[in-house]
């Protein structure tokens, strides 16, 4: 496991630096769900058993969000896992993945040593994929997989359900399955009229989280939503039991209720993320590139991405170098979107570096 | 995933049953230390971060427990985790089990397509491996791995270090790496002088959890112990990240400096392994195994371990039927040792089906 991805913050922490602002990780600053915590104090008692194996009630609970049946739903530590348990159980010879994005992906399918390609979002495009171009590449090869995020981190672009259904058109003449990445589709206004889970395709599988908008990175929830019975088989023949704990076993049954919370955060992105984008938008050495979801996809012209990353965090703000990200380089940075007083003081202290 | 374990108390709640007394999977009855859930109920508010993915302050601690270095230390998800990452990082061809054994041996050596072979544990040697003919066994074969359970699971025996020591003379003659799984080891009196990692073998290889001894299998810790650098390294290569959520990092942080927890337990067994067996050696129509650990195989003769297991769960009381475990047949059933109040329950009501 190498150093992939932000959110690290305990090698700051065991360095003396406390009180970080951490930038780097893409996580709902409302916080860990009241309710959920009130009834967790509450359940430590239950610790003593193991989780449910097949992990049923909650299944059900997340089938009913989804407007879907327990037996497309599996479960994850982590929408990591529901990864790696997909590739594992498809055994992909040859994948093709939109890039730039998540690390992961790659880590997984290295892991049974698939060929990868790429296909590039490209700058020009403001990183929307061109749905002609991609097709086309669809066609003309023999693509076992194809791997998205929807919408896509580090980019915050998000493509259209009618686009999705020309490539899963596409896909299915190619017998090519799709893999979309949705972790962060709680983010998007709407979402649930834009979801590619309402295709209900047997080619397609989705990938999602409790992670980021319940800002629960450290309980390890993740879900996949499968319409294939073969697939969702082998993944459970592949699963370690017990991986998801008992505490977020509870938080996906209270948060998905929890309408108040829900309705919060929704709010709050649908303004924070315009205030973000045209504040960032006033900076002068910046290109800030419009975001639909939670972060903020940045381009420096006159610090390197790097530079730049060491004197916020000497700041106690920690943010994401993106230049690691595959067709992004050192001129690439990704800003978490938070709280109003967080980031004006994040905003206030970029200033200083590319005013 | 199949049903392979004890513990699953949900099917049972689904039928109405919520007072189950689970005398099948084999956790400390003190419960869930009472330290540790003072200082989580606290720290909820850590959950919005990703735990440390490289798990420094975590390792650092079960080195000292150990007196290691925090190098030779793994965390995972439960040792279920840390089982799977070393039969994925070693990829034995050949493999020998000591067996009877835990299940999800087999399924993770499935998972690499290993052959497998069983040395059986014999019945008429109270289950304790044969050390002249299992050395014959390794020296006239070509294993790449030898995997057993110290105390084993389920017949609670533990095999002595100087026996282990002959063990691992001759895997290192043949190149056979060494898994030993010991999970239950806590339960052993004066365990700290009995454990194999006091040889600090590099072809050994040392899997520990906290979930029975400190009552926590809701919440899915354990730990590796290597020597092999390049094992280790391989392990961290094949891990997800993030898999031991915050709630269990802490926990590993402050139960094995829990002293009066962890002599309180150490007490409790001493006295109810005991008592567990001397009574069970009254029933006229059962025969009960010594036991090293904290459960107990009983052979029965008057009825079959499904019948009673159905007889038992009316009754409330859970019990292992232990007829799946590899060269034990419908005979045998397992007991957990749990508190003196349970136990005499448990007695009581067994007594109506074998006495």
């Amino acid at each position: 496991m190498k150093d992939l991805h932000g959110g690290n913050i305990y090698k700051f922490q065991r360095e003396g630096k406390n009180n970080i602002l951490d930038y780097s990780s893409n996580i709902n600053p409302l916080g860990v769900p009241k309710k959920f915590i009130d009834i967790a104090k509450e359940s430590f008692d239950k610790l003593v058993n193991y989780p449910d194996p097949y992990y049923i009630e909650l299944r059900k609970k997340i089938a009913e969000f989804n407007s879907l049946n327990m037996d497309n739903i599996i479960v994850g530590n982590g929408a990591t896992e529901i990864l790696f348990l997909y590739i594992r159980a498809l055994k992909p010879k040859k994948v093709l993945i939109l890039a730039p994005c998540f690390a992961e992906y790659a880590r997984a399918l290295k892991s049974v040593s698939a060929k990868t390609e790429y296909f590039e979002l490209k700058e020009s495009d403001n990183f929307y994929p061109n749905i002609i171009n991609l097709k086309k590449e669809i066609e003309n090869n023999n693509y076992d997989l194809l791997l998205f995020c929807n919408p896509n981190n580090p980019t915050g672009q998000f493509i259209k359900l009618e686009d999705i259904k020309e490539i899963v058109k596409t896909c299915e003449n190619k017998n090519t399955r799709i893999f979309i990445d949705e972790a962060f589709i709680e983010f998007i206004e709407n979402w649930k009229e834009k979801t590619v889970s309402l295709l209900k395709n047997r080619n397609v599988f989705i990938m999602r989280a409790f992670t980021k908008f319940f800002a629960i990175p450290g309980l390890r929830l993740g879900y996949g939503l499968g319409f294939d019975e073969e697939i969702l088989k082998k993944m459970w023949e592949e699963k370690e039991p017990w991986t998801v704990n008992t505490f977020a076993n509870l938080a996906g049954l209270i948060m998905l209720d929890d309408k108040e919370y829900i309705e919060k955060s929704e709010k709050w992105i649908l303004e924070e993320k315009e205030f973000m984008y045209k504040e960032l938008e006033k900076f002068q050495y910046i290109k800030a590139y419009k975001t639909e979801s939670n972060f903020i996809l940045i381009k420096l012209s006159n610090i390197s991405s790097e530079s730049l990353r060491k004197k916020m965090i000497e700041r106690n703000i920690l943010i994401r170098d993106a230049s690691n990200f595959k067709f992004l380089d050192n001129h690439f940075v990704r800003f978490a979107i938070k709280d109003r007083k967080s980031n004006l003081k994040m905003l206030e202290t970029l200033a200083e570096f590319v005013q």
